[in-house]
């Protein structure tokens, strides 16, 4: 008979997109200080890995308009990788006129979403990709790669394994290996990241994977669970879960990275995350945007509080 | 080496807890007439194990007061199963006064949470229980049991595994064999439901088990993918997610009924409830107690919606 078998890593990696993924789709436009503060805070909780912003267009994401300035004034502190989305070669001479090291290229994997937006397929868009990969060698970039609605898409639904592959492939002949599978859709679920992701990793054990999950759909808390059994150990998440679609009120964003960091200590993961201070970035990030997010254990506090509150009663009855 | 396996049940039922749980909580006392149009569109959803209220004291909690005039009034419906929850042999007495057929009991398994709420310890406590089972068996009603605070509680944290035993065997004593492992407080993590769960499914396989989670702390939906994998299929959902800490705003409260149906769904697993009927049902709510509760799916929409909705925006170009 078949058995589940649940077992877990010991150690996760936590990367924070909020900066990025969160804030672009905020009505409000942050100053480069506001921005500062929280990176500040952000480096100071523990976290790694921080993608800072983009260099799309500022027309396309005023939100991010300011990343180079971010970029230029920011400290740099031994040991963390500053990371920024970069859609084409122009994005990646901005990043590294800014003196930037690591950035991030991006296709969707759906053929519909690359054709009705780009007029291009997903093959076709990463043709561009080969300036970007020489100018990053020349100049010691290191490049990464997303494959956008990976878990899902609006005008496919699910994507072919075989499509997924055909992509990943794609990534390695370019020499691209760190690679973030995206569901900024949230249309991915346990299942499917499961027996989706196991397959990747087992297909393609060269490449480092990430996984970026949306909770649109409330599944990324049971995806990150999923993920876990697949084999992923780093995972993408905003402050305060940032990032929902400003025209639908309460609609949730990037999975929150202080409910992902409290549930992973929980299970006696290691992620080298100073809890309290994630929560205290994601405190800061509602406060400056203004508006309440998505965020769990900021509203219903850590199992740890509730324990420590009832003690204290009890110690004053 | 160890390689995780994930493995998922054809079929899985839903509970609906929300005319008690949920509504328990609410500083809007409702009608016996919202709690009767709630109970309908619950039915029409297709969940067949709905609990309707408790038997408590009106006093306690005035949100209940009502539940023998939902109970005399609501239709009865062949085929579904109206449980209410009941703290001793009054509230029994109660229940079948009003032709009700289905109760649970419920016992804290936490000795401190027991002994400083009823000076009592848990199986003091449960020697209440004898009586009640004697009642229920001269009156032909099922009675099932509930271990609240089985994954955690404020006073002891973790509760230990022969804690769980010791009462699981004392209610399988008093003939008692459908439990709900309940967590109220949200404490559960996915990998605690997962090692624990096993162990005590494997440990008592003549036990009918239910899975009651809150989303307190973000870990509801994670429990609920390592609930699958340790082998339960029953899970209790309150409508909305309602059920939150009222001096907490924006807490979250039970798992929202609709957020488990559509993941379960998405995951291909059979549920007999009609989701956009469910959805219904927590809008309802929602408008009925006068704010929004912790649902996702009724903020970001079914994953099938989002592809629809560009389906339709394509045609229109």
């Amino acid at each position: 008979m078949t058995r589940a078998n649940m077992i877990w890593p010991n150690k996760v990696k936590i990367c924070e997109v909020g900066l990025r993924d969160g804030l672009q789709n905020e009505k409000k436009i942050l100053t480069v200080e506001e921005k500062l503060t929280l990176l500040d805070t952000v480096v100071e909780s523990g976290i790694k890995v921080i993608e800072i912003g983009s260099f799309v267009h500022p027309k396309a994401v005023p939100q991010m308009a300011d990343t180079e300035e971010v970029a230029r004034r920011m400290k740099r502190v031994a040991g963390v990788e500053y990371r920024v989305l970069v859609p084409n070669l122009k994005g990646l001479e901005r990043a590294h006129g800014v003196g930037l090291t690591k950035v991030k290229l991006t296709v969707s994997v759906s053929e519909s979403h690359c054709i009705n937006n780009f007029n291009q397929t997903p093959l076709e868009m990463m043709k561009g990709f080969i300036p970007c990969v020489e100018y990053a060698a020349r100049h010691s970039i290191e490049v990464s790669g997303a494959l956008s609605s990976a878990w899902g898409c609006a005008f496919e639904g699910k994507i072919p394994t075989q499509q997924l592959e055909k992509i990943v492939k794609a990534y390695l002949e370019l020499g691209i290996t760190e690679l973030s599978l995206s569901d900024a859709t949230g249309m991915a679920n346990p299942r499917q990241i499961y027996e989706v992701g196991s397959h990747m990793i087992q297909t393609f054990p060269q490449v480092r994977w990430v996984l970026h999950l949306h909770n649109t759909r409330g599944m990324a808390m049971g995806n990150i669970v999923a993920g876990l059994q697949a084999g992923f150990t780093t995972f993408d998440g905003a402050f305060a879960g940032l990032g929902g679609c400003p025209y639908i009120p309460g609609a949730s964003g990037n999975i929150a990275t202080e409910d992902v960091v409290h549930m992973i200590h929980e299970m006696g993961i290691y992620t080298g995350v100073d809890l309290l201070k994630a929560m205290e970035t994601a405190r800061m990030a509602e406060k400056i945007v203004g508006h309440q997010a998505q965020s769990v254990v900021l509203r219903g506090g850590r199992c740890e509080d509730l324990t420590k509150e009832k003690a204290r009663y009890q110690k004053n009855e």
